[in-house]
């Protein structure tokens, strides 16, 4: 059986070298904020055990990653309905472009990029009170911890400043593709990505994509079994940005990565696993993560593939 | 001689079957209130004579006929500054395009698109007080009319719908593209193109395009020589959407068209002309106004080539 | 256990309803005398157990599914330096664009695309005498049958009609990005694409792919482990054209597609499966393939998600 | 009245400092061997005076102003019928470039681009026996020269690695709209290309152009004054290549320009102007040869605006 702890520890020290490289993401001046060379990262298996080595108790905005949150809720809420409003094929173009949504109509390309998280988020206002706290709850809940919030900061520097976002939510608007106010949606959006989390939580939050859908600390499952494997098949093939098949590549397990550097993955039957280096190479995805999950699954030969 | 009188009366005569050819502009709710049929047709000539057909006292939504004005007023205030910020290219695609903005780092193609007019709006922003008044103000003395005005309604319903200007003019922002809020760009821009008038005022207000820069009204120039025929390069090359080409193969004259029906044009050296009819062919351009320049400019043997 | 026979029956009897969707491929004039409404499905498993259904011994042409015969071979013969030529990310657009190619400055996305397999049949010609013989050969010696052939009109009616692929040979040639003539690689590219396999002879070629690059009848692996995890993921990624995201997520098994209507798939570890029939969905593979690997994976619960 | 005579020696004076600027054309190797400091500048007005200055008497390859002559032709054998399988419209690209083509299904943007000439020269050997000699006499015709001829070191150079005009032409055979095998139409149009010619010849040849489709020298009208407008008219508007904004901003005259340096304009009524120096800026008209005639307009106030 796989020394899960030691190879982690392995991977920390191999990684050293390259904890200089890539950029901090600066779009939103808050991010930038952060101290560029940490490290972190966190397994947990299906059977609850957990492994973790450098700052994995350290919080960090997970931007992007709320996304894989956001859309096990709308799939909770209104199931294959969703792709109506949005398409589950890889961009091909980076996860912020327009160019795309004027090609075809306002349909955004997938879940993952930003225009299709604003219509998951618009599909949750429709449906909850609140998109807002329902959806912190829904992290609170999977990581058991109540105490994960809001980076107000963050989400107002975000608002003050995400003018692409803003061009991106009218757009969507301009097809009928979002039912509320494009300022609201935004809101709650921006909200969404702020929050902060440490590598622990997430990889427990995440579990259950790894594990047929179910939470073991929750009474009912969050998914089912086909559900989940299809979110799975969706982080496969749009997770990363536009890198997906050169992670596919090298890496080989499902992910969704964010711009503040984390990136959450999984092992469907084994395992879910987080790291967090906040440098990103050219695509968007951590430097120090993708390579970091890379030497993870060489030395374990442990892939989807 | 040329009887000018009679030949707007002939075309008037010839356009009768085209007028219910085309549709009427219903992207913003107020606009689709016109009555369609409608045709007026006004020629001044540099030496002040004036020919009329039609509804010619009737007032129209001028809409992008307004972006001859306020770059007039750009070009004033800062003259080849300008093209630090927009380029004098046809567009090559619909005017409302976010496409050509992503590929070209948010440099609008052209003054005359909406993307190109919104940056034409922010830099009279910087330079004047209030963009609202001064445009209309500067459009009342060209016309020598004090009651031309903003026409409200439409300048709201467009702020209320027009969510791909809003669109646009946050895309233009991200590209630091913009100085001023989006918000405050787009309300000036959104109160530019509600301004009504009729072909008469308009063919008035254009004059000193064909006259060198020189409107006889007036104490001193609106523009020089030479800005002047740089103007007619651009509404030749870029004034008529993305049908220039077809338009300048057809009619042969320097033209600025609206969704609203009217189209503005000069022969530099001659005269003004302006026509106008609701209906607008598949490239937002009026159908029996486009058709009537061209039996225009086919009967007196006119155009610039 | 898992009765594989049994499930594949139960499968071409769901899927006969389905026979009668799509349409077979008729860009190429000898394509469209294929019989359309056949079925054939076969699974060989990593053990050697072999399962059919339906027209299993009936050959048709392979097309597209040469490129993944094509692609192993250029990795055997120059590993990860055919990524300096070729990309590793799903194209985003039809199998057949040159957009992608011009934006790109002559890099194929990826090589389950036109370009980029004809790029892999300038690397083969680069290292072997004869790409047409040798790739037949190494076709024959994974499928243990000699007498697999080119279906030489088929190769003609293609060399003689396929202008886009002329146009897309000579484009990458304009970028330098071929080393031999496009005449030349498009020759081989066409024998390739001409090759006739049935489903059988195709799931045991392809067994190598779900047993970590050991071909079971032959004495040395095919690939090593990380060279077929790799393939792969690159089927997972790229191998269904611009439907990569909607196939892993209804099917969620490593596949690639030919407009023959064949497809050919694997769940490493377990098994490789072939499915054919000839009628193609709009964006170019099987309908009744996509659909009957979709029941498969349903029925089983097998995917690698 | 005008000097001409003295104003062509002025703008020869004034243009030396820019005569370093810009880079010849390489991509086609017997290009790249020209002197690259030379400057010649011929007008030849309505009544038949002509005036030159620097190496008016050296030839040159005319290169893409060939497209002026093959169209003439083109309208004179089928006139209106030319534009169902041609646009009119600026291309708003690079004038060799393939994206326009996929996206609007391999009709054209306009007859000046390299695609749209390719459909002209198809048309002409549909109509004609030989569309190599055709041409060629009429030029010869034009320009009333027996020993104007082609460059067949140009020619061939050409044939043997303008790859990206071999894409082209059989990407246009792929959308059906060569009626010709795409190599005897790229034989017939670099040979069209190849045709050498100095100034005096060219603005001699495109008098027509300048005087209602009449060339003096010649019994009949080239064409009539209607053609002769549009094509003047397309000439404004796509004549050079992604720069005619520019080009109409600054110069303000229809002109046809060719990657050998060369540009042809016209002032109709007036005259006919070419200007030749091999240095070309970065959109690939002649840096110079633009620059030159910026000054002569300027100098002159003629323009037609």
């Amino acid at each position: 059986m796989l020394d899960y702890q030691n190879i982690l520890e392995e991977v920390a020290h191999e990684i050293k070298p390259y904890l200089g490289e890539g950029r901090v993401a600066s779009y939103i001046p808050e991010l930038a904020n952060v101290e560029p060379n940490v490290f972190a990262m966190s397994l947990i298996d299906v059977n609850g055990n957990s492994f973790h080595v450098g700052d994995y108790q350290k919080r960090f905005s997970i931007q992007s990653i709320s996304k894989l949150f956001t859309l096990t809720m709308a799939i909770q809420l209104i199931d294959e309905n969703l792709w109506n409003r949005i398409g589950k094929e890889p961009s091909g173009t980076s996860f912020n472009s327009l160019v795309q949504l004027e090609y075809e109509n306002g349909i955004p390309r997938n879940p993952f990029i930003n225009a299709g998280a604003l219509v998951v988020t618009d599909v949750i206002l429709s449906q909850l009170q609140d998109a807002h706290q329902s959806v912190l709850e829904f992290i609170r809940t999977l990581a058991q911890k109540d105490d994960i919030n809001f980076d107000f900061s963050v989400a107002k520097s975000e608002a003050q400043t995400g003018f692409r976002n803003h061009a991106m939510a009218n757009f969507l608007k301009s097809f009928k593709n979002l039912e509320h106010e494009p300022t609201r949606v935004l809101n709650a959006y921006f909200h969404h990505c702020s929050i902060a989390m440490n590598t622990q939580e997430l990889a427990k939050a995440g579990l259950f994509l790894a594990n047929k859908g179910v939470q073991p600390s929750l009474p009912v499952p969050v998914l089912n079994t086909r559900q989940t494997k299809r979110i799975n098949a969706l982080m496969l093939t749009c997770g990363t940005y536009d890198s997906v098949g050169d992670f596919a590549y090298r890496v080989g397990l499902p992910a969704k990565s964010g711009v503040g550097g984390g990136i959450l993955a999984t092992l469907p039957g084994k395992f879910s696993i987080c790291v967090w280096s906040p440098r990103l190479n050219e695509k968007g995805n951590s430097f120090a993560g993708t390579k970091a999950l890379e030497l993870f699954t060489t030395k374990t030969k442990l892939s989807i593939f």
